[in-house]
């Protein structure tokens, strides 16, 4: 960071900000195939009633992460939740409060992403009409500029998807092939990629561990049921993969 | 972002920041096979005479981008250069003004990165006492926590590497798959893969034109020219890919 001026002019060109965080929460209904994200409505001006990422302002003494773990542990309660940081959002004006006060004080969101397995996420209130998880694809107007921050969310969940192993954090212990098709084509569309060609694909990386088990689902043939295998994933790690 | 709280003493719980912006500028000098980052000289305190990464504070009415941009044109000249965000450091007492300032302002760092070509970045000071490329592998103990912003950005930089075509941006307009090789030898380490397979994945992709031209340095055959071939490329532009 900057120089620091002992001129007392230049000094007081500086912006003042408060600093939020704002999380963007992913989840996949894998029986209904829909990706879902967690939205709070808003109980204070600005934008009373509408509804929003959840959120908040950093505290004295409290770091981002902290503050963005603080927001989450308020409205949700899952095991081993990894917050990663998304982007920091600072376009002039992007807080209305922004424009009334007299102090020119600025509103900086810094955003976090994660992903989280729908049946281990307890949510704190059962109130849905305050804290709900809402299908990504009828997302209504949300606060401030959260239809982009979400928007940001969902692209960098893609990306994960294609290049690391992020899929298996949401599937079930085990699953079908199929299973991890259908997850993908929830987040990514249908027809993201050929199924056979994706499956051998898959198989081939390794990492899939064939538990013996079959199942039975519907009309067609009993199915694998396959686990990720961490260990053979591994020394892979740190290698460029691409999953589909 | 955030509940607005109507009550006066949780308001004052609020943490007041300014905000930095940092750039991680990195270039490659292809002659030395050596990767290099643009390093500034401070003129006040904290860390007077300290190497640091080119930053600045954001002032009255400026977005950050245009904080990271002003910075910038003040220190290198450079044609289409395009910043990416990086990351925003907000570790309590990252910056040593925050314990002695009685209003407990914090300093925030959103850090940009970018990859210029060497020859089509001139520094606006020739004074490399003040404004100088340093080799990443011998930088100093740089101001603030910029030896960890710039270990960050040369791990974004290795990632983008690996999984985008970056590495054509830094390269002459016409060259070898040897100095293909060279590059991303030099920014990933030696043995980051073997020849053959790097040059037959790189062909296989279809991205490279051969110019029909050939060059020869020191013993070896003659080695055909090529160069990046954008429109080939524009279909694969939103397909994961890799490059290693």
């Amino acid at each position: 960071m900057a120089q620091t001026s002992t001129n007392p002019v230049i000094k007081s060109n500086l912006a003042d900000f408060k600093v939020g965080v704002d999380n963007v929460i992913f989840s996949v209904d894998t029986q209904a195939n829909r990706l879902l994200v967690l939205l709070v409505k808003r109980k204070d001006n600005p934008f009373l009633g509408s509804w929003s990422l959840p959120g908040t302002l950093v505290r004295i003494g409290e770091s981002l992460e902290d503050a963005a773990y603080r927001i989450l542990a308020e409205r949700i309660r899952v095991n081993n939740l990894y917050l990663e940081q998304l982007y920091t959002f600072g376009t002039l004006g992007r807080d209305p409060r922004e424009s009334h006060n007299s102090f020119g004080v600025r509103y900086l969101s810094v955003s976090y992403f994660a992903l989280v397995r729908l049946e281990e996420a307890e949510l704190i209130t059962h109130d849905i009409s305050t804290t709900a998880w809402h299908p990504v694809k009828k997302v209504p107007q949300l606060a401030f500029d959260h239809n982009q921050i979400l928007e940001y969310g969902y692209q960098r969940l893609r990306n994960k998807l294609e290049y690391s192993p992020i899929a298996f954090e949401v599937l079930p212990e085990v699953f079908t092939l199929n299973d991890i098709y259908q997850l993908y084509s929830t987040i990514l569309g249908e027809n993201f990629a050929d199924y056979s060609n994706f499956r051998a694909r898959l198989l081939k990386m390794g990492i899939l561990a064939d538990t013996g088990a079959k199942v039975s689902r519907g009309a067609g043939r009993p199915a694998s049921l396959y686990r990720f295998d961490a260990e053979a994933f591994a020394p892979l790690k740190d290698k460029p993969l691409v999953f589909i």
